[in-house]
């Protein structure tokens, strides 16, 4: 059973050091001209209600390693900016509806705008990063540059891998896929990027930052696959996505690869042709039946199992990538967002 | 008349340094998994017949100011890079059909897979430039990394521009505006940023880098405005994309723009209902139309005066630009090229 004390301290600190990322990234975007079809609407993910996870755990961070809020910012900053050009990005080519409760920006603007909103997105992430050098150095400031190349870099490999699978309609994906897949396109840039940086800029580059690299591939594993559940049984006011998006754009989630591992002949077919069928064309009432048939084989039960697990795995990592460093607020935060990746409703 | 010796002496160094930057640019991209729907894809664009204009200006303006080829190559790779992440995006963008003779991306691949290869080509693009740190230091690595920064957002600008007058379908543009748009979406690009990152290499940031930015606003003009003639009337096998392209998606050029000015009200309006209509709709006939409309009121023959005289303003403000430096064959080359940009046929 959650913990509400424990998810409510996390929600605390989150929303803080939300705030003051968002708060610092609005003011790095430029407001000029063009307006209306650029800069008015770089700000518009940003501005939507997020968890600010990424932010928050390279904060968090840093502080739990001696460094402070304002060393860390303007890297949280990028790191966030990043994440919302490929939020952009990602809708244009999951072909997602909603984002953050509202609609996704191709669905407002088209998709053009959106892609070039995501492109300038990107671009601006350099500033926060640049701005490092007359706060960090130039050393630090290359090394959190090697870091984001790196974290960008792994994100586009797990877009590709799992584009890749909706393009081939691929069906026999095991877990272990899955699993490498989730490493690169969540796991890299929500957890173990901002770790490594927060702590690199605490440190000043003492200590090897690949301690974090399991623990971050744990927690964001169990982060990743809680989406995919509260994307099938959520509460869409409080997700901010469509319920069901994904099996409507064919997502290959780890209940959809259990599902297709348990089903009989007849159902996988009925699966592959749905799947085979464009998006547009998918139709709500077998969007139920795949629903139906995720429940039949206990998928969502698997895949809840498997988050568990994964946490688990995680509380034991948390020792091996903070174990040696004081007890604080900061330390508790990251240790208690373990369980709180699984117990969340949005 | 096109001077054949002169246009051959451009053409031979542009092929020589074009030669050279690919060889590096596919050095830099890694092969590597996930290889089909990523890195596979990645030197698609680049291997493909271009004109390689702006590595060209780059290392030819290191050259003509003191430099060597090697200390601006990697410079002229991420330039080259960024230029083809940018055609990959607005492929999909403009929903063109055919890039340097070949089927887009997009339309091999699908519209999700190009956008996450242009992610990924822009990410690549950051790798030379971080190169430049061990072989030209912090100081330079920064300002050119600076210049970059600015070059691709003011491509993102005047990308804005440009797709914001097809999603509003606005007539009424003057010339001025698509001056300016060109100026953000191609000059910068194609000519002020590598002659200035040029330059700044060669001489260590010790001349003002603004001499080059009205010489490159004409030379780039003059190129973008020959592009769009070329759209309209050049042979296919050497222009590398569908001709007439530019009606089929709706793009603002010169010449719609002067023929919008131009025509009676009752042709204003049947071009704003052929521009209102989905471009999958358009046809093939109205296509036709649009084209005799502009050559009834002989807006190749404006736009062709107009790309001469901004080529004219070019010979004169080469003298800023290049004027104080010595004669050789890297500055005939610069000098050579404005004629070149409204004489070439690809």
């Amino acid at each position: 059973m959650p913990n509400k004390a424990r998810n409510d301290f996390v929600q605390t600190v989150l929303n803080r050091y939300n705030d003051i990322t968002i708060k610092a990234l609005l003011s790095f975007l430029p407001a000029k001209e063009p307006s209306r079809y650029l800069y008015d609407l770089l700000p518009s993910y940003p501005e939507r209600p997020g968890k600010g996870l990424r932010p928050g755990l390279c904060i968090a961070t840093c502080k739990a390693f001696g460094g402070d809020i304002s060393s860390s910012l303007q890297s949280a900053v990028a790191i966030e900016m990043f994440h919302n050009a490929f939020l952009v990005h990602d809708d244009v080519e999951d072909g997602s509806q909603f984002r953050r409760g509202s609609p996704a920006l191709h669905t407002q603007y088209g998709t053009g705008i959106a892609i070039n909103v995501g492109d300038a997105l990107m671009v601006q992430s350099l500033r926060p990063l640049m701005a490092n050098l007359s706060t960090l150095g130039p050393k630090l400031t290359w090394q959190i540059f090697s870091e984001i190349e790196y974290m960008v870099s792994q994100s586009v490999e797990g877009q590709a891998m799992e584009l890749g699978w909706v393009r081939d309609n691929s069906l026999d994906i095991i877990e272990d896929e899955y699993l490498r897949m989730i490493l690169k396109k969540t796991c890299w840039y929500t957890c173990t990027s901002p770790f490594r940086i927060g702590a690199l800029i605490a440190t000043g580059g003492s200590i090897n930052l690949n301690r974090f690299n399991r623990f971050g591939f744990y927690v964001g594993a169990a982060f990743q696959i809680q989406d995919d559940i509260l994307n099938l049984i959520g509460d869409d006011a409080k997700y901010g996505k469509e319920i069901g998006g994904d099996i409507w754009e064919g997502k290959r989630t780890m209940m959809l690869i259990h599902t297709l591992q348990a089903c009989s002949e007849t159902e996988k077919e009925r699966i592959r042709l749905f799947l085979l069928t464009p998006r547009s064309n998918r139709v709500e009432s077998d969007v139920r039946w795949v629903q139906s048939i995720m429940s039949k084989y206990e998928s969502i039960e698997f895949a809840i199992k498997n988050a568990q697990q994964l946490a688990g795995a995680a509380l034991r990592e948390f020792y091996v990538a903070f174990g040696d460093i004081p007890d604080s607020a900061d330390k508790k935060f990251i240790h208690d967002i373990i369980l709180y990746m699984i117990e969340r409703e949005l």
